[in-house]
């Protein structure tokens, strides 16, 4: 054997058992019993031995407006690791005139030699053309199994509903997964314009520009729009009791439509935008934040499987060379938010206080997310034959939440002062321990590129 | 080791892998790697090795209008482990002005000796009164941590919202589970007079004397009376659209709800009512059977998670003797049929159909059960610690089935002639080969009675 | 003619003119036109011309634990001309023990001498038996065409769901239309109980054990009976939004069901009940006083139709001799509070606020409450052949409402110190003038007995 | 007097008396008593009088591709008069480039010298530019106080939510109503496309092409853009349930959508669509016709009011020479039906079979057209001051519905064949006789351009 874990509490979405790991070549390879001999221990006594968090919708490496995000694929998959994830799936963003196949050799070029955890790409589709179209089919062969639209975001990415039907079309032809940004462009522009022109400039009415409605409409729509191409659908970044609704009367019209929130709206509301300053600026991401009542309604709903997975939604935008850039402009703030390293400690407080089994946690972290995404039995869970992926999570340890602790690159965290209780200690990443004692240890561009497995409805 | 089944592919709610399995002293306690000396050996190969089925809703040894259903502990369980499952929970009923205590003194009576799958029992509270009120605060203590209410059968099981709302009350306070049987009795007893006034007396009429609004409403009650009280509910064998409305309105207003729905939900629809002769009345039971559009909308919920757990309800009527006496009137015929046996095979034919994955059904069948009854980890799940409670399934078996080659000592099947694509061949408990080959080798009274824990709103 | 009233608006619920209007023999006999001699001139210049107002909801003399309500057929018919109220449904109670046709006899007992409005009788099925049922049956024929039943208070006039099915079969088969109280009489008292035991006695524990779930859930459960029953079914005094959804989903279903709101439900809330003192006791009627935001929501129900009709629910239980009698136990306050003067001047206030037009207004509290029993269209509208029951309104009155002003009998009135802008000026009932300049002029005993027509689906 | 219309009963949405009506100078002026000499009289003797008709949805002279629709002014206004309609508002196109001044001016143009009966115009907006957006603030002051967008036909009348939620803010802001065609077009262009490549060229695929959930999405979008405007909308031609639950899910967002269906709706079915030959041609319009449970649910939501107005849609493209365009490709027919002069008629069959009373009839195709589109009082009613407009209504008159009985110019109807009781007989304008006796007398060019005043939330 390569390595032992010994004395933890195994705990996999369906089970939670005290047994030994052995793992050889990168995979488990044995659970409880005699273990033989092995190069290396773990001593989990008193620890949690749980599937390395998959974590799929990060912007790494981003192209913004002129500027990157700060984090790439080395720091960026750095902080993931040293949070307890250790696949992620980035989106790869197609540019005007370029073909897919060509963005994703630009994205290839940016994981290569720096990424430090597995990670797999889904493509956005930007410009749509019957080129286009006609080359999606032959994505999923390559390991591309998801598709990414954006409903807002007009002369950007916004597409229209003929894209978006059509791109559902070949996503079921093919065998893949359509996500989709679902806030409706046009109402979001029409609010914010209607803001601007009265002088209201400041970060909180980027949060009032786009309300609750703008994201179910949209939902809505998108959900529709997967009925009639007789295709699934997956919401990203979930954040409202409104859509919420819109996810259920979907399913029972008959509709594979699945969702996931993202950790931040967990969190944050409406009202950190209004923080002191200019500091709401960094709660600027999109959907906005909600309400209190809206947390509760997704805390339930993670509970109670109507939503399948919590992502980070990852993308670093210098608060001090990024951010600032709209101080006299809400709209000219660039989107998004830091939290690959943040995800699975914050929603491991779900655990804390009751709202999710410890089971549940790991389906909603690492599970789910890889049978979504193609990635399972190898990702996302701890059985024998699977990748050695694993994460000694402390359910004892405390900390309280500093960006000077944390590995990203970006210069903020939403989570700052925040006092936490479980945190990933050590992580091991097919085998190999690339995090020890919440210290990264691991070497630049060992991730591997994971080519995924076609969407099934039954895949969960 | 006792014992080692190798070379299959286990799989569990949440894994899918290929490993040898070594068992002792009742309890798995290796997977994967090399396995030590074992006493004995199952070859798996080309088998699936799962958890022993997880079946809530039994009625064995049920005691009916002077007569008591065909099987007892002894040929109930058999069959439920030549089915595959090692675990069920009995309905065990309060008789009018018994304290729970006694009948639960009762039903120790009927399972020692007999049982040969392990087994704990439900409390069904027919009698409510002070000191039954209060006597239900002792019993998950015992671990009896569910409480059944009827809101149908009036003038014998059914109870009014008073006792259901206090019912729930004291569920609250000790942790237990509210199971509820959801059909407005009052409802159901108009339209059976309704159609007995004009002559409608064949075994049709069962059903359109309880339509899917009798039952719909009374799962909305039920629903709300759980809201109120503040405690968590389980709806048991619900089976249409309108029920499964109610159960999402439900959660939306934040009520922990559950819910299951039975093997012949999926099977039968109310036409089978009115088959030939008096045939029909081997498919009275309560609720009624609906429509094939409800059993696409229930596979659904199973798949999405909507409901959680496919339960029996085997109440094993003699079709010759009991059944006939409602030959010239559809409302004495007892209600209920067998299926304890038939249950993994049939929800499996869902894993044929692409409707589940494989790892649901084994959520669906095992996982979800122990969970939401207090059986978890050491039921429903296969790993290290865990029970021995092993299913060999061969998934390239076919059969047609036949009355003849149930185990069950009811005298006919619901399924009689349907093929099937996938079997139990061998199953274990506690490590114990109780079926091999499809046949069973186990021993009278060799089952335990199981302690369940208290219920807890994140026990998924 | 016998009476010209000239000058005026002339408003109906579909027509706003300018016309006088000439009267005779009871009967309005001419709308515009040159109009010939006349014993009576009223000018309306400046007012508008308006049906009498009809109120469906009364219980004047009605019978409390051993005491009546304040007002009798004399004071409360008076409280009712002066409030612009010519025709009133009042219920009918039946007691134990007692047929349907004696109780009809002692409210045609009640009434005969005193009435000064016109006016019919519910009858309130408190005791089913097979007699009572039979004599449903003959109700219509003598013009009841309505019956009542109470879902709540148990012990006193609530019904289960076995006399709810079948009153609501009879009324089906013999064209009448069943009303419902619909709160779960269970429940609350479930919640009574709950807080009695933990000393919480106030008032304000009143609206606290009766939260909109308690009404929605019966609502739902009312409107769930009518449908297998066939029937229609008309929900007495809707609160709120819960409720009002239960209302939309009956109707999507097909159940022809109709609502009314009453006027404090548009005033009050719960915090009412938390008054100083033991100020609140006014405020407990049952359902109790919901939320502003409940009260915008029926705001909005009224004027898009959702609501049929605003009625008073005038229950005029003394504040000093009968409220009280709760000081020590909210539990013990007699459930009810007065409004039926003024019931036209607060719903008018809708109008001065946009929320209402003044057609829906009129349609509101005197079209449809005529049309949907079985008044119309001799009263509820202004047209040649309709009888007389003409209100003069001052559109530009403004007063402060007094219970010293006020004609009814009991202590006190929910509006004390309300402005409102808008009153009844004078009232003609049947030709003859009752109400001259805000002053009762009519005699005890002119009111008569309106045998009402049966129910139809098409009845609006 | 100029004229009398007497021993008739008088119908209106909120009376039915029996009444004679005097009419000077083109009002109504005196209803009941004696009325003074007069020059002519009209017996309606076991007749019903009633308000002329409202049809707030008509296509005269409209622009198709490359030739316009059969009916102009003239024939269009014809027919709706012999149909029992005395006034219309009519859709005026803006062309790409054009000012809506000079669509305005086109559509004076067209309607001068030409129609028979009273019209006002909506404007549609096509080419949405800053300097339109300008001109929709001017238009309510004359009298133009609807705007109307399509959702549908991409690169015709089709707008993006951009223009869409703007117009709803400059309705909005000048007190005018947007009315939506809703449908989304590029999910219809999908399912087209789809057709035609699998060469499903029939007719029957137009309405496969356009299932429910393409107008219900495109409803429920109109309805959040509407709420995100904080304006008040109504959906055109709405056709099944789905897009029913869109309304009412509005409303109880507090959204003032209103919505009218049309007359083929209730009658028409998809399978129309595929009767012999290419006759299915006929019934090409958008939204297509339905199933049966819609055309119930339909009836249903008109008598319960959860719609608010029938009107026709009258688009009279030739068979013979337009419809025939498309024999080989369903995607060149012209969308559209002829129904102008069968509205009232077809809508009174609802009234034979129970399902409206006659006062809602008249509610429907009257009152209700009249009161939301600024029309009110003088138009959709029957009250003194209001217009002559006035229809005598056989009920006892049966006739078998005939193309060559009808007075539209366009080579088809519908209803050809079917039996109907219940026909307009004479129809009065203003109080000048244009049909007498189902004979058109009227004269070119009396028809009056009325300007409407703006809408208001309380409008009904
Ligand atoms: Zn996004
Ligand atoms: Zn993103
Ligand atoms: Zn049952
Ligand atoms: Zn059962
Ligand atoms: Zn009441
Ligand atoms: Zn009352
Ligand atoms: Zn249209
Ligand atoms: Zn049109």
């Amino acid at each position: 054997l390569d390595l032992v874990i010994e004395n933890g509490l195994l705990v996999t979405a369906a089970s939670t058992s005290r047994a030994d790991l052995g793992i050889k070549d990168g995979k488990i390879v044995q659970i409880g019993g005699e273990l033989g001999e092995t190069r290396r221990r773990i001593d989990a006594a008193g620890k949690y031995v749980i599937p390395g968090g998959v974590d799929v919708h990060t912007h790494l490496d981003a192209p913004g407006d002129g500027f990157n995000t700060a984090d790439d694929f080395l720091t960026g998959t750095i902080a993931a690791a040293c949070g307890g994830t250790t696949t992620i799936v980035d989106f790869c963003q197609q540019r005007r005139g370029q073909s897919l196949q060509d963005a994703l050799a630009d994205w290839h070029r940016k994981a290569e030699g720096k990424a430090v955890v597995d990670y797999g790409f889904h493509i956005i589709v930007v410009d749509f053309n019957p080129a286009v179209e006609e080359e999606l089919l032959s994505l999923p062969q390559q390991g591309i199994t998801s598709f990414k639209v954006f409903m807002a975001y007009k002369g950007a990415q916004m597409v229209d509903d003929r894209t978006l039907v059509r791109t559902l079309a070949q996503a079921r032809k093919s065998g893949a997964l359509v996500m989709v940004h679902a806030e409706n462009g046009d109402a979001a522009d029409f609010l914010i314009e209607e803001n601007l022109k009265v002088g209201n400039t400041a970060p909180k009415y980027h949060a009032l520009s786009r309300p609750p409605r703008v994201e179910s409409e949209a939902t809505a729509r998108a959900i529709a729009m997967a009925e009639i191409a007789g295709a699934p659908v997956y919401i990203v970044h979930l954040t409202c009791t409104e859509a919420l609704e819109e996810i259920l009367v979907g399913r029972r019209r008959g509709v594979d439509v699945r969702a996931e929130t993202c950790t931040h709206y967990l969190y944050a509301t409406k009202e950190d935008l209004a923080r002191e300053g200019f500091e709401g600026a960094k709660w600027v991401f999109t959907p906005p934040a909600r309400s209190e009542q809206d947390q509760h309604a997704l805390w339930r709903a993670l509970g109670e499987g109507t939503l399948q997975a919590v992502s980070s939604d990852h993308a670093s935008w210098s608060y001090e060379k990024h951010k600032t850039l709209g101080r006299s402009d809400f709209s000219k703030i660039p989107n998004g938010a830091p939290g690959i390293e943040e995800r699975l400690t914050m929603v491991y407080q779900g655990v804390n206080e009751g709202r999710l089994s410890i089971n549940r946690f790991v389906e909603l972290v690492a599970t789910n997310p890889a049978r979504l995404f193609g990635l399972f039995p190898e990702k996302g869970t701890i059985a024998v034959g699977s990748d050695a992926d694993i994460v000694v999570w402390d359910p004892d340890a405390t900390a309280t939440i500093r960006q000077a602790d944390l590995h990203h690159k970006v210069d903020y965290t939403l989570y700052e002062g925040k006092q936490v209780h479980g945190l990933p200690l050590t992580v091991v990443r097919r085998g190999e321990m690339i995090v020890e004692n919440r210290h990264f240890v691991g070497k630049a561009g060992t991730g591997n590129f994971i080519k995924r497995r076609p969407y099934h409805r039954s895949s969960l």
